[in-house]
């Protein structure tokens, strides 16, 4: 098996290729059908939620109302004495219960009780949690929830990061110090207030660039907070043993990363804790621990029984973990060639009540030839919940700074966007920058376009590079000479089928002749979590060992049995076989028999993956959009994609990947926004007044695949999870003004914003 | 580590060893706390009838009343008919079924179809089964079983051996034929029909041998068909999956075993399997599938919903798989010093509509030096369930006839029965029969016992060499430094704890930082069952290597941080640690958290291991009993037990093999017996007419142990689980002689038989 040679467009279609058997041949680059497909459909997939266990309860939150206040007190005592209430946990409780638990660490005490806020403390955020319930039913626990008395001190709130930045802001977390004031940019001369993180970061000399460049572009780009709406919210069961054993059921991303924050928040060792990954209905990135399961732990130990937490949808907007918001400014200096000589960022990040978000502003550089290059980025408290990861996380925000201003310059400029890209872009070993632009700009026909009225079409690109993450995987063959792939991956894509493809063109069976088997963290080899598109790429190398080593056992079998060297057989079909004598063969199923027989015992491969530089890739994207004057909506016309997959296990699954990404980008553009009033409270926490697209907002996508391995991917496999959701809010962006002539700079672009703009140009 | 160098017996003591915190030292040879103990005497274990799943109907047979009789017809139509009904199936309904689904393969039509008898089939023995109904409550499936309306032509049923070989007896399999007459022996000089299966064997010439002895013994013995008397009664619960795959959560001492038997019977490829061995309440050998799995996966596919099947105790006695009973004449010569010369056995095995005891005649020559053996033995049936192995299969029986006897050329030689036996026994490396007898008879004070009235003393020994099989296992050290054994051993005895503790020997951890996992089928590396005594013995080594493999690649981690060679390090205590050098050092945790970071990723030992031969060992044992002249009824005033463990793991685990396999002994000469009546009907089938022992029953074990290590058994361990059960009816019997001065050859020694013994000799 030899990894694609050099990079070229492939259509991901799946018409024909889906559903067929596999032919014999290659189990990988064959569109099949997902291996969990038919337990998915038909409803028997078990989900955390789908789970009851005996004498199980159920837990729910008390929440604050307010946006920005302190706590005066609370008093459970009502909400205790309702019968069928087994645990009411709060800062007060659980310093008394933790104080007799583990006594002489006072650290490990505070730790746990700083899961809620105590007497005096803050809350910082509408729906902050103040203290946790568990009954015997869901309604009692809401009802004794509501019990709970809870005076607040109100205080006044910022939701702006321009605002909370400035000198009398309210101050969100009280220990931060103001950022020194910086010396340029649209916010210097002042010290920068509520910064929870920052990140600096130069290359060159951006003064001297923009000196040497004959034109500099600066502009202002806002993004809004987006939430990943993950269809199955967060859910744990979670279930305490008298020997201290804790078992938990739960909707993760990774569930070896969800113990080690369970041992870490609750000062549990590892050992004691197994997690149980169940099926996961979408995570996007929010779903690696700490929203539901520590809290369902603690209710679990001190019910002394098990309790289940599924979130509400309303919930879900006011605490869980969106994307940051960001404003970004941006400066460009270009030759009038189209060269860019020189870059700088400015950004604030809004992060909420957390931090995390400042460190992606170095993505506005993109995937361009850049001498200098600068960034002063901030994280800023706002009151509002921490952010979480969401599918290339920062990358849509500082993509669509990087991207938008790209096409405002090649408008200027009179130069072609998807040409003066080509310009500027990197080139070298592994990567494939102008092969997928170029790809997805043939497909959609960019060079012969025509557009109607209020029509435009746009272009952008993102990058991403895949994380790698320790993995382990298990490849046993039994005695029916079908495999078995054991390992603690978290499937969150369809990354199970690619596995069993993987394993299966090692071993030359059929992909439907392996089954694959996720352990929890007690039984399975320790595996990364699902995130930053590690999995193909790191999880992929652990099976293709395992399975390689799996094949090493049944040539040592097989060249004992047909009294051969290893050299002279061959594996496929099923069977090994004398390389120019068919005759000569033995079947995996033989073999499978024999070694249980044999001195060394059942074919068990073993693979070991931990960490290997993979390459960059790129999505590509271009749309074409259609405005309606009169109200301002937006129509797609078209939306084309294409990504270097380095190599395509599964071309169906790759195409879903394109497709899912470019959806969640582009309509983080035409619609996605979490907005809140002034007084901090969420405006739309719900799927009616958050909108998300239906199939009627898209047309068919059509997507493109190009094929550029990556030498430490395996098969040249490159992470691709991420990168088809950074162009998008640029790809709108661009369209618009193109329809328009106006470039509107904050997202989403609403029919009142797009309006608002058609009617500016004709004024 | 090195296994004990040489023989020598240990008291198994658990008094202040148990729950005790480990010592830094060594993790085996010290009794701990089994790894399940809480999670059992809690009721958290979870059984396969803990089982509910959603939508779950409930699996009941109809059953013969007859023990003998052919099929006229069986109407189920009134059954069908019954609301919540959702299957009911029968041989004709599978002959339907059947011929939809592999149309093509008439074999495996045959071979599902024959689960049940057909029209114009036969029932072999009562409560047979004829047809299975699954419906939505178990109520209700009794209800619709009783409506199946089954007319029967009635035959003579036939439940005695002796009486089944002679001509003219009931034929119960039509098909077989009878086997040639023997020249010699009880049922010399006929045909002998009725059977099932024969096994012959002879070593010398014991014509010759006969001629050479001084003295010359015959007896014969008669031993009931006994039932293994599991506590959980058999249960499985199955689920057909749309897409064909079947998973099967059972009570099995194998669930490879059970996957494998699974697809044979049903024609299903063994990859669309997947067997779930839950929490098992006893097999002793009962446990291996087929007595509901198969019937329950039917009902399931049938329903299209998921079916659990429960046995009733009664159906467990009528229907289940119980030892075979067997009659069995040794001929012995010996020399008047006591010298065995020859021994000869004839023997009829009681396999009711079955086969499979006839193998284990050989047992009856013991550990002794026999130059002259011989051995006709057959496999006979009669209109009883088919038989099953329990605990050390034919042994109890053969050891029986042949240690009873033994002990009556002792008493009639006036050679005391230790002394006697231990001029007579094998000598060789690796084992140790006359210090294990020795062992026992110092612990009893043999040489110096005194009896009182109706008191007497008996003695006996049996033997097992622990079969092996394939087996593999993992090891895998996380990042808290703590180690998890992943595996797919069902554990019957207290093995998983004993693999914790191998595991942590090699790791240098302690025993109660080792996590114990078993996977599923489809999870699990391939696992023998847990049957003959292979567990600790196979699974011990796969543990082994695979803990060694983790430890390897935790000295090259260690190597590569503290800067040294493998050679110079040492893991003890949770730490690697320069030798000569104790500041020199890095945790298991820290290592654990550097292989994630490392080139070759998390550390995940393997070990596998197929067969290996183990050595021979024995159980001796001695009991002093008292009679009520009275009555007739026996008491245990003393009850000792030895045995060659090889090297003990768990003393604990060890002390309780000991015990429980002699009150399994002891109890079935004391009171355990199927019985029939002369219509074939089972007249005792609940456990308040099968006698079982209780703990009035018997005084406080005494045991010790002997540790003979065998090369090839990890740290020197021998398979225990069997040979306590063997020497118990010959114990009992000598005893009872002892008191009496009469030879009761019949077991169980009832107070009936015992009394009538006592008159005899009164008389």
């Amino acid at each position: 098996m030899t990894a694609t040679e050099s990079a070229k467009p492939t259509t991901a279609q799946t018409n024909g290729q889906t559903n067929g058997q596999s032919n014999g041949t290659h189990q990988i680059g064959r569109s099949v059908t997902r291996i969990d497909a038919l337990e998915k459909v038909t409803g028997r997939a078990q989900y955390a939620a789908d789970l009851f266990l005996p004498g199980m309860c159920y837990g729910v939150f008390k929440r604050s109302p307010h946006a920005h206040a302190r706590i005066v007190s609370i008093d459970t005592s009502e909400a205790e004495k309702m019968p069928g209430v087994v645990a009411v946990i709060t800062a007060m409780t659980l310093s008394k219960d933790m104080a007799s638990v583990v006594e002489e660490e006072m650290h490990a005490t505070r730790k746990v009780v700083s899961l809620f806020p105590n007497i005096g403390e803050k809350v910082k955020y509408e729906g902050a949690k103040v203290a946790a319930v568990a009954a015997v039913s869901r309604e009692i626990a809401f009802e004794a929830s509501e019990r709970i008395k809870v005076e607040y001190e109100v205080l006044p709130p910022v939701t702006d990061v321009r605002e909370a930045i400035k000198e009398g802001a309210s101050q969100i977390n009280e220990d931060s110090q103001p950022a020194d004031a910086l010396p340029d940019g649209p916010f210097a001369g002042h010290p920068i207030y509520n910064v929870a993180g920052q990140n600096h970061r130069a290359e060159g000399d951006v003064e001297a660039g923009f000196k040497a460049a004959d034109r500099i572009f600066e502009d202002t780009y806002v993004i809004p907070r987006a939430h990943q709406t993950y269809i199955e919210p967060q859910t744990t069961v979670a279930d305490c043993a008298p020997d201290g054993k804790v078992n938990v059921w739960t909707s993760t991303q990774g569930h070896f990363a969800t113990r080690s924050n369970l041992a870490n928040s609750l000062r549990i060792p590892a050992s004691r804790i197994n997690v149980h990954g169940m099926t996961i209905g979408g995570g996007f990135g929010a779903k690696f621990g700490g929203i539901v399961d520590t809290y369902c732990v603690l209710l679990a130990m001190k019910a002394h029984r098990p309790v289940k937490i599924v979130y509400t949808r309303a919930e879900e907007f006011l605490d869980a973990r969106p994307a940051p918001g960001a404003v970004i400014t941006v400066k460009t200096g270009v030759k009038n060639d189209g060269t860019i000589v020189a870059r700088q960022a400015w950004a604030l990040w809004d992060t909420g009540s957390g931090s995390g978000g400042c460190y992606a502003t170095s993505r506005v550089k993109g995937v361009y030839k850049i001498e200098h290059f600068k960034l002063d980025a901030y994280d800023v408290n706002t009151n509002k919940p921490a952010p979480g990861a969401y599918r290339a996380p920062g990358a849509p925000q500082a993509t669509f700074a990087g991207e938008a201003q790209i096409n405002r310059i090649a408008h200027e400029l009179r130069i072609d966007p998807v040409e003066l890209r080509l310009r500027n872009m990197r080139e070298g070993e592994q990567i494939a920058f102008k092969e997928t632009l170029s790809a997805v700009a043939e497909r959609a026909g960019w060079a012969q376009r025509t557009k109607g009225a209020h029509e435009g079409w746009g272009v952008a690109v993102g990058e991403w590079t895949n994380g790698a993450g320790p993995a382990g995987a298990l490849v046993s063959v039994h005695e029916d000479g079908k495999a078995r792939v054991f390992y603690g991956l978290m499937d969150i894509t369809g990354t199970d089928t690619a596995m069993a493809q993987i394993a299966a063109e090692v071993l030359g069976i059929k992909y439907e002749d392996v089954t694959v088997s996720r352990g929890d963290t007690d039984s399975a080899p320790f595996g990364t979590a699902s995130g930053g598109s590690v999995v193909t790429f790191s999880y992929g190398n652990a099976v293709k060992r395992a399975a390689e080593d799996a094949r090493d056992r049944i040539l040592e079998l097989a060249a004992e049995h047909l009294e051969a060297s290893v050299e002279d057989l061959e594996v496929s079909d099923g069977k090994v076989t004398v390389k120019g004598n068919p005759e000569a063969s033995v079947t995996l199923a033989q073999l499978g028999q024999m070694s249980l027989r044999s001195r060394n015992g059942p074919i068990v491969g073993r693979g070991s993956f931990s960490s290997e530089p993979s390459a960059t890739t790129i999505a590509a994207q271009i749309a074409r959009v259609k405005l309606d004057p009169e109200t301002g909506q937006l129509r797609l016309l078209g939306a084309y994609g294409s990504l270097d997959v380095g190599k395509s296990i599964n071309p169906m699954a790759c195409e879903g990947q394109m497709e899912g990404g470019l959806v969640q980008g582009f309509s983080w553009g035409m619609m996605e926004q979490m907005q809140w009033r002034e007084d901090g409270r969420n405006w739309n926490p719900g799927l009616l007044d958050y909108r998300v697209p239906t199939s009627l907002d898209f047309p068919d996508l059509e997507t493109v695949m190009v094929e550029q391995p990556t030498k430490n991917g395996p098969f040249g496999v490159k992470g691709i999870g991420e990168p088809p959701i950074a162009p998008g809010i640029a790809v709108i962006s661009s369209a618009i003004a193109d329809a328009t002539g106006v470039w509107i700079n904050e997202a989403p672009f609403t029919p009142e914003r797009v309006l608002a703009a058609i009617k500016s140009k004709a004024s």
